[in-house]
């Protein structure tokens, strides 16, 4: 407690981010009052910036600052690669290890029975759209290895079937990962796809 | 990798804020874009705010938004207690326990000769001035029990000694705690200054 109204609305507002708690919300929140001049102005500008422009692209489902995302607007990136994420974060990620230079399709989510998501939920109806519009010829199925993410993959395969390559991430040992650590379905799928050296 | 120069703007300030890293600054300006009405135009306006209007309070060094911070504004508060405390995270710890109803004064650091740390960088001389000013009977010295806090309490007590009552936090078993789990110097403390039940 700071005794002030306007400190105190700030920390609770900090303390409502993922990964941060009220203490640590305190502790940011003393860090930018004390450095206000490099880092809290900058900050609150930064935020308004992206408050008052950011959206999802109309395309893919990137989130960006403009209706057609950046990676949709560039001509440089392969048209006639898709890679299906479920989500904005899988995109960053796979953005990260700059190896893919096609373009992204964000699901927003995985099929789940349990939560009631079902195809339509998700941005499945602009996949197909898309495949079509944009001459697809490999839609790269890169969902998390998780039960659902598997289970929104095979639906999707099942309904793109015909209307373009269709391929998936590979399953295996990660790098710099110790066999002794590794639970037994990876090591199951490292060995059942196991190649000549 | 989002793409958009406005937000990695705004995930490279996040990750600079305590407690946040890189991975953890993406997942919450994702969750900040996700919930930009709820939560990221409050947050940045309620920055906006207190980076224009934050500072020291000239009297005690709590942060506020006036020069004279809410608390040495406050009639309600007893004049003659003055708690001592190295930082103004430490005030607003006090403030929790919500036990004292005196007013404060916050020193900024401890005393260090290895960081080159001496009386008049800290708010020492400020101290001696209040004490006469808002005539202080006692002063509470609740610095941490620390190497560094335990020296600059003996250093000011030396200073302020027969100005006004001296007394220290109580030293002993924290509510909750386990003999087990607590350290010498601790257990030590606690014998000596036993009480009769």
């Amino acid at each position: 407690m700071s005794g002030n109204t306007d400190i105190e609305g700030l920390i609770d507002l900090m303390a409502r981010l993922p990964g941060l708690g009220p203490r640590s919300a305190r502790r940011a929140v003393l860090h930018l009052i004390r450095k206000r001049g490099q880092l809290l102005s900058p900050l609150a500008q930064a935020m308004l910036t992206v408050s008052e422009t950011a959206r999802e692209c109309l395309n893919c489902g990137n989130v960006g600052t403009t209706d057609i995302c950046d990676i949709c607007e560039n001509n440089g990136r392969a048209n006639g690669q898709l890679c299906v994420v479920e989500d904005v974060s899988d995109l960053w990620a796979m953005e990260r290890s700059g190896v893919f230079r096609g373009r992204y399709h964000v699901l927003g989510g995985t099929l789940s029975a349990l939560n009631g998501v079902g195809p339509d939920d998700l941005r499945i109806p602009q996949l197909r759209d898309r495949i079509d519009a944009e001459a697809v010829t490999e839609v790269i199925l890169a969902l998390n290895a998780t039960i659902d993410g598997q289970t929104t993959a095979h639906y999707i395969a099942d309904q793109l079937e015909g209307r373009a390559l269709l391929t998936s991430l590979a399953q295996g040992v990660p790098i710099g990962g110790e066999l002794d650590y590794l639970d037994d379905g990876t090591i199951t799928a490292a060995l059942n796809a196991r190649k000549p050296i």
